[in-house]
């Protein structure tokens, strides 16, 4: 919904609506708008996660900066593929700039998952800090609102940037 | 009002409503929605343009990676400052997703202006080709974004980020 309709679209009876349940059953399990919204970023949270096996065949890998490559590589191909999941947090977004609500529930959320990136980073023995990182969410989030909206550059390869960013960032 | 509203809110009549003109000035004006959105991205490229003072003091200065850096950060204050029409452009990017009539308008527009950097960042003798400016116009845009919206690490500096992306992606 928020894919398709932006964020003024979400309601708890339009939920209700999208999802086939009776009038108030969203609004009988989400009591709130906040609550909603907690309960929508924990499900995006949940879809965008890598799989298991995703971790595992990594876990032997060698910690340089080819399997930092990879796993960047492996973020924006399920954020790609699901589109409606990642436009609709650049719809949270663009809503929390408009309602202090909403921005303290996604900042909440989003700071969260920055700190969980780099102590994943620093246990995996990955190069790149803090710092690094917070780069590497600034151009990977700009790199996929182009592709998925309007390319300034249609016919260059998402994976040569993404190589572009990890030779020129990660120090 | 893109940036207050959201796309949706964005009709000829709520344009109206918002420039206190009689109903139907601005059907008068801009005949579709096609011609103002045309309109909207002409005037939001006019707002965010350099003026001429800005561009005639770095005239003379020389063409290095200092002054790359000295233009990146001239255009992220300007997009910090007018932040309503920086949000509008990222609403404009997010409705180019739902809606193929604006993805041809923003997405022509878009095109032109990144071709346009190309060209005058050659012309210039600055460093940075074709595949630089374009990760740039990724990493600034996602840093835009979180900076104008919920910040992931908002105690860090903006100007170290810029300074940190020329470091590494100007070849």
């Amino acid at each position: 919904m928020l894919a398709q309709e932006g964020s003024r679209g979400l309601t708890h009876r339009a939920v209700d609506a999208a999802a086939e349940v009776p009038t108030g059953t969203t609004s009988n399990y989400f009591r709130s708008r906040r609550a909603l919204l907690e309960g929508l970023v924990e499900r995006i949270g949940e879809r965008l996660a890598p799989s298991e096996e995703d971790l595992r065949r990594r876990e032997s890998a060698e910690p340089g900066p080819p399997l930092f490559a990879d796993y960047v590589r492996d973020i924006v191909r399920r954020l790609m593929a699901d589109r409606d999941v990642t436009l609709a947090l650049f719809e949270l977004r663009l809503e929390a700039a408009r309602r202090p609500e909403v921005a303290a529930v996604l900042g909440a959320w989003q700071r969260a998952g920055f700190d969980a990136d780099v102590a994943f980073n620093t246990a995996a023995g990955l190069p790149g800090g803090r710092r690094e990182i917070a780069l590497f969410h600034y151009a990977i989030d700009g790199l996929l609102l182009d592709r998925l909206t309007a390319p300034i550059d249609p016919d260059s390869s998402t994976d040569d940037a993404i190589d572009a960013l990890v030779a020129g960032l990660l120090r």
